[in-house]
């Protein structure tokens, strides 16, 4: 009996070694291949949470950013949240007999997206604030939902959250196991993210960031209500960026990542801080498992990001030779 | 031998029931006098946090938000930003000879604070632009710091620091010891707060918002930087809280606390949502260990939203009856 019982609890100690050693092997960054930005990811990271050493940055000043659009998501062949608008306006035409004989509307409704987004910015804001103004905020919260659960994107016939980057879903847990403050930071609507990103990303809607309308409080039978006008508030974009890291989270990220020149003011804005920081752009290289453009792409344009990139040595992903799979599995 | 150690086991086991016990009667709130206020927020709490009641509500939607002059620091005989105000126009008067001939600044450098402000919001407009605008936002950042670390409350003597609320310490933990998120949602200048509110009250920057001017991403010496520019960007009073909230926080807190009508369309916002809601007011009655005033004081006005609290049955605190002590002790 007794030379049983410390079998059994030499066993008991082997397996719990044995799981400890396991947990401690577990690559944290799977979908990763072992080039280049997943050993700088991991340098910085072990780095910057070692106490004692000289780039220890304490977990509350350990803030990171992420851009949206081609960096969490994918972009193509559009910006997902123009796919929203186009649904978006075909879903309100029956209450608005006007949008036929009206540009940009009438195109649009008629299947001639190209005609419809001619006309450039304007006919863009003119579109957007069709359908993102004039309800409520809890109301247009519900649109975002009910749309982002049923609309699938146009090639791939996936749902828009599956679209997302497996590999960057594995580098925002490691941050967060590691005591970062993950942040989204994108030139999105801010009110078009929040609905979504806590599900799909973990990131909290008090830790998005990005372009918004402005709103007004008042009351409807009796309720108080914000109301989104027709008017820009803020634009987070390029210069933008810093701007609206400094107004809303109110200290320099040690961490940036993006993959067009949106982000360079963010990647610039980060790196001029002291201390270790880390800077990484998506590159969009894979034409076969994604989509490959750069420096002449109307979308996600990366040009000058990437030459500043060579000069200062930031760390450039290479989809196609640096990460194994690019979406998350189906269904999941 | 065996009996000792029997009896030994047994006042271990003994001791440690009393210490859980202490624990779990340990008061969070103990500046609080037990009136209705401290048992409105414990019921609150408990209901909010316990699992399987009809009532709770998961971590993440626990946002509780907190004006800040008057309901966590003190606000007599004036804002203290207005206070820094005054100080860093008496700062910079040497290298603004023109000052001397010009109002308000002439008054005020004449010491007659009263004449100054006798020009009303303009007025103010004029000296808080002098004082806030035209640095970068790491120069003001330093010189906030600055000020806060070596000003004294012209009638207290005390460091402004010192002027906060113990009571409402102790609730900004305890909601936090219960899973709570705690924000500051205040009129004040979101720069002006963000250098000290994580080491005063336990809230980081990104968990600040406030009144802001507008910032520009530039080049100086090679080095980007964010100029303040003497431009308003966001009125963070009034219905720019709800408005405020909604746009930095992204959902609505389920506890919201303040002392003036400037909060009063918050308190509206956060008790008009689903689910259990507390709104509290911090009422100043207490004129020998601090100010008394209210419906009639051009700092912190306490009318309307008094009146509201009354119908709509808000918690009211009465700083003379409701709590022990109301600063800080000396040197804390």
């Amino acid at each position: 009996m007794k030379t049983n019982r410390a079998k059994n609890g030499l066993v008991a100690i082997l397996a719990l070694l044995l799981l400890a050693n396991m947990a401690f092997a577990a690559d944290p960054l799977p979908s990763w291949n072992d080039t280049v930005p997943k050993k700088a990811i991991v340098a910085f990271v072990e780095k910057v949470t070692k106490e004692g050493s000289l780039d220890f940055v304490p977990p509350s000043e350990r803030i990171a950013t992420f851009d949206n659009d081609g960096t969490l998501w994918a972009e193509q062949p559009m910006y997902f949240q123009l796919l929203f608008v186009l649904d978006r306006v075909k879903a309100l035409a029956p209450q608005h007999p006007e949008w036929k004989d009206k540009e940009p509307f009438s195109s649009l409704l008629k299947g001639d997206v190209k005609g419809a987004l001619a006309g450039g910015e304007p006919a863009i804001f003119q579109l957007v604030m069709a359908t993102h103004a004039g309800m409520t905020t809890e109301e247009f919260d519900q649109i975002v939902k009910d749309w982002i659960a049923t609309a699938k994107h146009p090639i791939t016939k996936r749902p828009y959250t599956e679209m997302v980057y497996q590999p960057m879903l594995e580098l925002l847990a490691y941050l967060r196991a590691n005591g970062f403050k993950t942040f989204i930071v994108s030139g999105g609507g801010i009110d078009f993210m929040r609905p979504w990103t806590e599900k799909i990303y973990g990131i909290p809607p008090e830790q998005v960031v990005g372009s918004s309308i402005k709103t007004k409080f008042e009351f409807r039978d009796g309720k108080p209500v914000l109301v989104r006008l027709p008017e820009v508030n803020f634009i987070d974009d390029k210069a933008g960026k810093p701007v609206g890291i400094h107004e809303y989270i109110g200290r320099r990220p040690i961490a940036a990542f993006g993959n067009s020149d949106g982000d360079l003011e963010m990647l610039q804005w980060t790196t001029a801080g002291a201390g270790a920081r880390l800077a990484l752009i998506v590159h969009h290289t894979d034409a076969e498992r994604e989509w490959a453009y750069d420096r002449k792409s109307p979308i996600g344009r990366l040009d000058k990001a990437l030459d500043e990139a060579q000069v200062r040595g930031w760390t450039v992903v290479d989809m196609k030779a640096d990460w194994k799979i690019i979406f998350t599995p189906e269904g999941k």
